[in-house]
Formats: structure tokens, sequence, C-alpha cells
């Protein structure tokens, strides 16, 4: 398959229909997810009030769902927005922040799975691993050495979704394919938000095609290769995290040769 | 009139009596707006517990209230804010974001525009549009072609207050007369809380002169001011949000020519 | 005391140990405090709600306590928090922005005060004299004239612990000795968030020694010194605020030369 050619593709497409992304998020990192979504060129909106949660998902073309700093509240009003979303056919990313590292997170987290219909789940290999009984996370970072690929086919087959297991090499494990996506740079781990603004990509990307492991494995990639470019120089993380914002925003223009992406 | 003079006024008078800013503001742009009071050299300061929030109005010289993330509790605690400003001649300005998007935010904004006497009310064409009956939002932007002029004419006369529908070029309405602001950049669109930053600079602005309808559009021209040189060279959005924050403290040296504000 | 290697030692021991640190801070400047915290080697986790902190706590290497957003909820939460990690011998660190502006400020950071054992209080003079009924406090900023080393020796030995108050120069107070710090910058004083950060980086520091006062005056001395480096060329606020997170994440290999600590 031509990734690049799918990734101009999708890319182009959101573009074009500048799709509505809902995120709940945790408030560490929501000035950077909707920057990224601007930057991809999506429309970012956040909305957390149960009062409107399901209105607002009606509307939008992703959901993107983040527990990094959980309240039950929060839990609830994520459960009326995915809810609502389920009803119109809007897709539905879950980042769980931290599983493994407490209880109310854990269970959080596999709530939202039980009672949503999640289309792509994405964690480090520490929080995925917690959410199938497998493997230690330290804060919200993995620390285990269980091995992803084994995280997330037992993840997928486990939830029946699309799994991204993040690191070095991200794998990406769909009901059909497994994909690999070997874009980054270490520099993301470094600043704060970088996973969450992996699955804010994934959301964005939900949007422009049908095929949710290619488009998470797509989303992962292009955001993965604008770190790179962002990288050039080893600049500070403070630096690097201006230029990373310049780089997505950029993808568009500089186009997405550098793509290393494979069926694993 | 002098509109560079008037500008250069109130800057300084900004820098002399650093007023305080309380802001209830969304938790997307908080980090934004506040580094912004310290750029224009006023001192921010965020409080939301309906246990403080009339006792920080009250010893602020403006409020901003931004319904970006609204919760209910929010609400009550920005009305109870609100009145305090009100008892204590503290000026208001308010961002409906999202008006129109979901019935909580047209009809809480509505509701603040009922029981507080607001002195400003800044939206795009769709928000404030939205709270007068007119137009169309997705999510936070406007996409409706309504015409702003008619917009905000329509919402200062129904209000009773300054209204200043932003865009292309700002269009401010007050009691007795029309401003349109041509400063600006494209780029601002490429980042999130641009429309929130102009705000929180109303608020700023407000504290520095007696005539609301002056001191918003004074607001909005030096804020676009400002990102006209931040965008000079064609930057990134990540790097053009860097330089935004640096243009607007260099209003204090730099000076203020270029101000494109005209009487409608 | 050869500050120097006292400092070298504790960066060490940080990018060794990667100690976790439970920030329950504002949401202004919650991404900056856990960028900093990244920069210095160490993992940042935020969590707030009461069926998690006291697990969360349990298993970090210091807990950041910061009131600049607080609501009765989130006070409780904190206790709760704090109380865990007196059981479990870890160190926490309170920041009680704003005391003084407001009465709920003041008395929620003299109820922590008083029931948790805080390791070091941080704020400004005007913060920590409004906890010992001295200064005034305007919004968040300190604008009294009182001597901060009375301040602080009065705050140390009220509440029986270390005392940062940190100003041009930074008086640390502990049971046995008083260090000053005079690294920084003005820049400091226009981003929002340079005393959350300054108070993260004590959390930081308390992870990596025994002496709280010493470690206390060891971050100071490091962020500052970061943040004159960050100051070079004399930027804008945007471009310092970018380098200053590029300096901390170099202390590593820039080295500490120019810490300016000295017994008082």
């Amino acid at each position: 398959m031509d990734y690049g050619a799918e990734a101009r593709h999708s890319l182009d497409q959101i573009a074009e229909r500048k799709p509505l992304v809902h995120q709940m998020t945790n408030v560490v990192v929501t000035n950077d997810t909707a920057n990224l979504t601007l930057g991809f060129g999506a429309l970012p909106v956040m909305a957390y009030a149960p009062e409107e949660v399901a209105e607002m998902a009606s509307i939008s073309q992703a959901l993107v769902l983040n527990i990094g700093t959980l309240s039950a509240g929060e839990i609830e009003a994520m459960l009326i927005a995915g809810r609502a979303a389920n009803e119109h056919g809007v897709p539905i990313v879950l980042d769980p922040v931290g599983a493994g590292a407490t209880r109310f997170r854990t269970e959080s987290a596999l709530r939202l799975l039980r009672e949503l219909r999640i289309t792509t789940l994405r964690g480090n290999r520490g929080e995925i691993g917690a959410l199938v009984g497998v493997g230690e996370v330290r804060g919200v970072e993995a620390v285990g050495s269980e091995d992803p690929r084994q995280v997330a086919a037992t993840a997928a087959e486990r939830f029946g979704l699309t799994v991204a297991v993040t690191g070095e090499v991200d794998i990406i494990t769909g009901p059909s394919e497994t994909l690999a996506v070997a874009n980054g740079h270490p520099l993301l781990g470094r600043i704060t938000g970088s996973g969450c603004m992996a699955t804010a990509a994934i959301g964005i990307f939900l949007t422009a095609g049908e095929d949710p492991t290619l488009q998470t494995a797509l989303a992962l990639a292009t955001y993965g290769r604008a770190a790179e470019r962002a990288a050039e120089g080893n600049p500070g993380p403070g630096t690097f995290r201006t230029r990373l914002l310049d780089e997505v925003a950029a993808l568009g223009s500089t186009g997405v040769d550098g793509l290393r992406i494979s069926a694993d």
C-alpha cells in the first residue's frame, strides 16, 4: 500500500472538510491538543458539561476521550457524550492515561470500554497492559518490559477494536491486520502531552477514512514525521514543542514523505 | 480622532496602574490569557470558587467572563462575581464561546447578559448572531455569511452594551458610534485562544478609559497590530504564538503605529 | 559548602531515579509545571479525584499542592492526598497562591498547614506575610514592603517547616539555617506560572536529598540560573518562556556553575 498517498488523501480530506473534533481531555494538555487540531486543519471544541456534551458530540465528526485528570463527574459526562457519538456514528478514540497507576483510572477506562463502542484505544504499553492485566505503570509512564505486540493483540481481541500501543515503534492492531509505525523522536518523551496529542491526531484522522486501523497508523506516522522534522538540530524541549506545532501545520505543504509504516 | 495617541495613553495607564484583571475563562486558554495580561503590563488573577469570586471581583479593575468550557456551577460563580463587579463599578467583558453550538451555551450566555450589566460583549459573527437569533456556529467557529455590521448593531441594541464582532475586520458598535478595526492576521485563526485573548485584551483596556467602545477598539487594534508584527516572515503557528506574546509585551517600546481603526 | 557540587548531586539523583512528582496545581500553569518536571528529568503526574489521590500520592516521591485556582472540593482532595503523603513519608511542598487576596485562599492555606505536615512552604512576600498576619497581596502579586527575611523567619517558626519567600533575592529559612539565593531574572515576572514552576522545582529537589532547606535553595538556584541563561539577549516573554524550558533541560549538560547561594 502507498501509505504516503493515503496520508496525503487523509490530510486533504481534513483540510477540505474541517472536521469538528470534540475533545474531553485533561487540563494539562488541552491547549496543546487544541493547537494540534488547528495545525492539522481541523476544528477543536472542548466541552465537558453534562448539559451539552451529547449535543456537541452529535454535531462533531470525532470524539476524543482522555482520562488524564479524570473525575467521577467527568466520566459520567464522557459516557453521555460517548453514547451520543455511538448513536450518530461518530468515531471515538480513548486515551486511558495512567491506567494501572490507580484503581480509579483502570476501572474508569474499563467502564468506558464496556459501555461505549470505542473505535481506537491508544496508550503506552503499561497503560494498555494494565487494561488487559499485564505490565506496570508508574504515574503515567510505562516502566515494564512486556512486548507491545502482545499487549496490542490481547487488547484488540479483548475489546474488539483497534489498539495503538505507542512507544519507540508504535504497534497498531485492528481486526484484520497489524501495522507498525517507526516515525517519531525521543524528544517527544521530553514534553508533556505528546501521547495525548497522538491520541488527538488519531481522532482527527478517524474523520478522514473508513478503516480505523489505517487511519490510526497514518495519524501516528504523520505526527511522528512532524516530530522528526521539529527535532532537527536537536533543540531543547521548549523549542521542540514550538516547532512541533509549526511542522504539523506544514504537513500540507512539506508533504508526507518519510512515513515509516509497515505491515507487522 | 488620533487613535495612536489614544492607544498610547491607554497602554501608559495600564503600565502605570497595573490593573488586576479577574478572569473566569476556559481551561484551554487560561495560560495564554494570563501571559497576554502580563504582556500588556496588567496583573491576571484566575479565581472560580463561589466562596471567593465576589471578593476577588470587587478588588479587581476588570472582570473577564468566558464560557468556553462552562459548567452549571461555573455559570453560578460567574453570576456571583458579576454581581459584585456591578456593585463596585468594575467593567465586565463577556465572551460567549460556542454560543449557538449547543443550547446550554446559548442559554448560559443569554442568562449572563440578562442578569448582569455587561460592558462589552465579544464574539465571532456566528456566536453573536446566535444570541440575537441569526447565523450559524460550528463548534466554536462561525460558518454563516451574515453581515457582521448587522449582527453587531442588532446585539448592541438588544442588550444595550458595546458589541465587538471580530473577524477579518472587527466591528465594534456602542451606543453612539461604530468603529471598524482592520488590524490582525490570518495566523490568529491557526492558534487556539486567539479570540479569547482578544477578549482578555478588551478587559485590560476597559480599565484604561471611560468610553467602552473606544477602549474595545483600541484593545483589538493593538492586539491585532502585535499579531501583524508576530506574523512577519510567515512563521508556523507555534512560532507565531510565541512571538505574539513577545510583540504584545513590546507594544510599550515599539509604539503603536499602524493602528487601522476607522469610524464605520 | 560547595553548592555547585550539591546541585550536581541532586540533579544526578533526579536523572537517575526519575522521581514521580504528584502535582495538584492550578489550571493556569499545569502544562508549564508538567513540562518543567520533565525538563528536570522527573516524571509529573496530575491527579485530582478524591477516589485516587491517596493512591497516587503514596506511590509518588513528592507531592506539590498549589491553590492557584482552588475549590472547596479540591482542598478536600489535597487533604486526602496530603495525609497519604504524610503516612508514606512523601515530602510536600505548598504554594499558597493568592493567600491574602481572599479569605478563602488564606483560610484554605492555613488549613492545609494545620492539618498536614508540609515540608516546604513557598510563596512571595505578600502571600507568606498574609499567612502570618503581615503585608498585602493584590490578586496574586505582593505589593507590600515588609522585609522578606522577617516574613520567612516568622512563618518558619510559626509553622515549623522550611519557608521560601521568593523575590529579587529568595530567602529560605529552615529550622537551623537561612539561605539566600540571588539567581533569577526579572523576565520571570513577565510570564505566568514562574512562581508555580519554582514550587514544582522544589518538589522535584525534595526527592533528591534529606535536608529540605538545602534542597529548596538548590531548586530555586538552579531554576533561577536556567532563567538567567534563557534571558540572555533579553528576549520577549514568549521566547523567554520557550527558552526557559530548554535551559532547564540543559542543566544536566551545561552544568550548574554560577549558583548564587549564600548563608544569610
